[in-house]
């Protein structure tokens, strides 16, 4: 199983999430490439610190909107958000070289990541930008959604992620973040629920019913209080269970 | 003798400069990478359309400064500026892998070519990230800047320019632009000057004295009025006088 | 009748339609104000040429995009656009202070100014921003637009604007621009349907029928080739059919 | 005495400092806007928890510079200076109404303080936009810099600030950065430093000469660890030693 977490969210001055202990223990680094947060320096020291730990780095692409955070929705043009998503790669692929890897996937980032799941328009324009930069970079991304099925649909790689800390509903989808149930806080709950995605590839819904976790990572919040020891618990909770924690990429 | 403009100066709805028509006369595009100017929408079409015509694209880095074009100096620390310059050359370089090609050299645009002509911690900046990035790509520059001296000294391959409406001091250097004679502007003359660079070697300072230039490659301004007749006179008159206008890199 | 169109729309270097011209045509200038077009150079330069002319300011408030030129639909919460909104119309009465005038009404541009039309929260939020800054702007905007019934709910003054060069339905809504009959391209048909606006207080639908035009004034494009020589045209038309063309605002 | 603190220097999801905790210490808050760092919304919260407490806000003026959080020199010409000034105390100035109050001062923050302490250009610039904005306004500045000559020789006000943790030469200036003695570190140092500020009107220099202080106001750091508990410190001995602490404007 892998563990990928969203890293280098800082820009300028300002800090976002502790880099330096999520890389000690994720296996997949989401490195965000600059559009909605990150900056050229930032960007360079992750790359050469998940590089050195044999980290995994991701393109965590994102909406051009640093005051928004990428977090609101923006109706982009196919081919405006294509090219941003391309460049992004591209960037970030740059600090790779220089520490001696590679941008190994491609995950969307925020309002990005919500829309591609459901959105044909935007799905197709990230499909598009990965598969014009390099057709055998996989796509993170949850199962079952608009993005996972058109990327698959262009001979892309998708990889399915699960979320400990959410609630699902008996349908495999996440439970909207308005309605109850959406979050799970406990760090007891959100180990188990890791553990059992990983052991039975199953998540619990909240109508108790157990339903298909076809995950091959699970994806950790890194900008929480508390985040960085529960990541710990989590990976220490796989390791116990016999389970090997590794990137899915190579 | 190889022939450089600056390309994909617009951002979003705003355009400057005819892109197509420079793509016809140039054999070496310029193309600016979203700091100063440039959109990725824009740098994938003048990646695509310089492929098809057998023009070099270059990574024509700025500052971050669109507000300011690039065109204000900036006192940028070392690492800032060599990770912004990095982050530019290899989104470009990733809108180059789209359309067959590879970014084949790196020119700073602006304020940062005026001042990596003279600082060193600038001048060392943008050579820390074209060895970083890839240490066979050429740096153009002007003859005898900081910049080329540097990027000689750390050994990259060093391209000089010469710019034929721009007026030269009996050393070698241009002549300020608030000075008499800075400006060429009559397109006879810049037509003349381009073909003693390109023939000769030499260019004819204020002062009415000959000096060398040692350039591989002659800058002209796409941005002004008349500034594509001016190109295409310039090329014109260089086949006539039997000089083979072709990019300087591969 | 008043006439109004998008002026100081260009971006540090960047210049966008001709805005000298257009100053001395219209009797309300919608400034943009830095979000998603407009700089504050340009935005002093337009005020103070406004009030040399006794043309009325309006603040052209936009999305935070000047990649999208603020023509993409950005899903913001209503704080953030209303503090959005608001800090535009700050800054430019900062300009109109100095050029001896005031912001004398605020228009929504581009994305904003569609989803406004339609979109409670995003209409909530520009009444919010013009309530909080000073209740006595006017808001211009499309008669029956969401946020012309909010903005007059809330106690604010609306004034309603004609396009001359748009097709409008039987129920006096624009034709949606990729449907048939979305723009009127003829110089003569659009100067006609401004007349029979500002006399008759109609536009002939695109089914035929006529429909109540209940606006004082009317926008006109100033971006696209030959649009100064139509706002030319459209005033003298109005002129000759004695209608009188003066600011709406005070 | 005056307290003043940086305010409002976050940036959509990034936080910096603790915006609340200041405003319940210094009498006055120089508040950034949007251009070095602040967006409107923190603009909005800060400006109302000001008003509220009697807090004096104060527009922190800075480059147009968000990567480099306005730290680094800026070569603007006069016009684009002045301008992206004046954009920024109307816009915070809009904020101001809405709470009930009014921008009270400028402050330059960061690289444009430091450049406009000795650079004419860029002081001419500051003063010329506080001038135009509106004459009253005073300039919180450095004794004796070049901004404080130029801003008094206008006819604008001047309030001097001293530092109660940076290192003064004999000549009544600061240690530069880069040399010993630059920051006083120790909590005790710093508030006996303050109070004899303010009693006495005099800062003993790094050489342990006394020299003259003629500050009204007091600047504080809020964006270090332990900044807020200082500056509380700070403010219970300038009680203490029968001080008022009051804000000089409004």
């Amino acid at each position: 199983m892998d563990l990928n977490a969203d890293l280098g969210e800082g820009f300028g001055a300002w800090r976002l999430g502790d880099d330096e202990a999520l890389l000690d223990l994720v296996t997949s680094a989401n490195v965000a490439c600059g559009f909605h947060a990150g900056d050229p320096a930032t960007m360079r020291r992750v790359c050469a610190g998940a590089a050195v730990r044999g980290v995994a780095v991701g393109a965590q692409v994102g909406y051009r909107d640093l005051a928004g955070f990428g977090r609101r929705r923006i109706e982009y043009a196919f081919d405006d958000l294509r090219d941003d998503v391309l460049y992004q790669i591209g960037a970030l692929d740059g600090f790779c070289r220089v520490a001696g890897t590679a941008v190994r996937y491609v995950k969307p980032h925020g309002a990005l990541y919500n829309t591609a799941a459901v959105d044909e328009v935007q799905a197709a324009a990230v499909v598009a930008a990965v598969r014009d930069y390099d057709r055998s970079l996989p796509v993170l991304c949850q199962p079952g959604s608009v993005l996972a099925q058109l990327a698959a649909g262009s001979g892309l790689t998708t990889v399915g992620e699960g979320f400990a800390d959410r609630g699902y509903t008996v349908d495999g989808r996440l439970v909207a973040r308005s309605a109850p149930g959406a979050l799970v806080v406990d760090p007891e709950a959100v180990t188990a629920r890791a553990v059992r995605m990983a052991v039975e590839r199953v998540v619990e819904s909240v109508d108790g019913v157990l339903v298909p976790a076809p995950v091959a990572s699970i994806c950790l919040h890194g900008d929480t209080p508390g985040a960085v020891e529960l990541v710990r618990r989590v990976r220490a909770a796989l390791s116990s269970a016999g389970v090997t924690v590794a990137p899915f990429a190579g």
